[in-house]
């Protein structure tokens, strides 16, 4: 496996890109490669290709883009993971892990129970830094596309914009029946709402119900918040067929 | 939710029991409870009933048990998680994880990969860790059962001794084609195989072919090891509406 870089801005026609920033510091202070050395960029829209390094400078990598390669395939549904962002480094998981199972994007939700707010996360820029984990989890599993990384909204916003497709929502076995996923037909486009620590307020779960979103559930056992996501698409893509 | 404790030994017709060692001091001097509590307690073996703290010494805990509970209901497979042992510690977390999502049981194995060594893991006491590990999970999920942790075994070992029910192994995308899970007929019980961090060897998954051992995948993208486990119980009890 060639090592794979991000390159958001490649001229496919003049076949020529440049690394720069994190991207040239890895190649050339990590990995130590030099010219003539070959890796795969991605544009995180899809596009995958075989490259060589050309030239070198301290900071920055110029590269041949050669040909086409083909990264690991898309999901068969564009799931939007909405979290409700957990305490200290656990949405930090939660964005590498959904990366890794072929999420479309992450809206962050700030919830009743979510102990933080949009002021908070803005200011500590940690849209920024979920950004950067989806890259690095995206070069780890093989896709070329990194999904998006939302600016983080409340519950009622979110559902007020009205994102496309079917909405679902991850409920706890203690607040009562949700469907199983093999229950809900299959969609091109869902949104999955997913609760922090404490679970979704009964409140947060009428304003779903009014929002049209269907509850689900997976089993009777209480799931660890940050695992909650990666069983809920691992599920979602075995009952769609959708992997 | 009453606190939860493991009380492997329990006189039902007599009502009583006594919580020693680890349980009582957190009992004790965690959660500093005193006579007249109330604490849900588990057989580990799927019995679990509500107590009261009858009478406290520095180090045991006497207890009345009361009426018995219902814990979160087992799968409706009996899953066998067969883990190439990861390293450092990731082997914790997926014994955390596989018994929250409702394993019952963990087989370590020590493949070609797995870059440790039955001595190695038997001088580090690392079955007795990973069985603390599971009770702690056992009291989150709400669990009554604790997955047996098995002695470690090699790979070879382990399927000469024909485990109970079908074997099916997770493979690698790159390893090509695994089944879905849900081409493979449900089973009451199954082992899982599940590799260590650089996959299993050429050499390894003939001996799996060869032992009848069913390959399955779960898409395209390369899943992180400690992921895997969590990722593929989940598809396994979705496909199978095991949950």
């Amino acid at each position: 496996v060639r090592p794979r870089f991000h390159l958001a801005e490649l001229d496919r026609d003049a076949a020529r890109g440049a690394l720069a920033d994190d991207e040239a510091s890895h190649l050339i202070r990590v990995l130590r490669l030099g010219v003539g050395a070959e890796i795969d960029v991605f544009d995180g829209r899809g596009g995958m290709y075989r490259a060589s390094v050309a030239a070198l400078t301290r900071d920055a990598v110029s590269l041949a883009i050669l040909d086409a390669v083909a990264p690991a395939p898309e999901p068969a549904v564009r799931v939007t993971v909405a979290m409700s962002v957990l305490k200290g480094d656990k949405m930090d998981s939660v964005v590498r892990d959904v990366t890794m199972m072929g999420a479309a994007a992450v809206q962050p939700i700030v919830s009743t129970r979510s102990e933080t707010s949009l002021a908070t996360l803005a200011r500590a820029h940690r849209a920024a830094r979920w950004q950067r984990i989806a890259v690095s989890s995206v070069k780890q599993c093989g896709r070329a596309v990194v999904p998006d990384i939302l600016p983080p909204l409340g519950l009622d916003d979110w559902l007020g914009r009205s994102p496309a497709g079917a909405t679902l929502a991850l409920v706890e076995p203690s607040a009562g029946a949700g469907l199983m996923l093999t229950e809900v037909p299959r969609q091109q486009a869902v949104g999955l709402l997913i609760g922090p620590e404490g679970g979704w307020t009964p409140a947060e779960l009428s304003t779903m119900v009014n929002a049209g979103v269907t509850s689900v559930a997976l089993g009777a056992r209480t799931l660890r918040a940050e695992a909650a996501p990666l069983v809920a698409l691992a599920a979602l893509f075995e009952a769609w067929r959708a992997w």
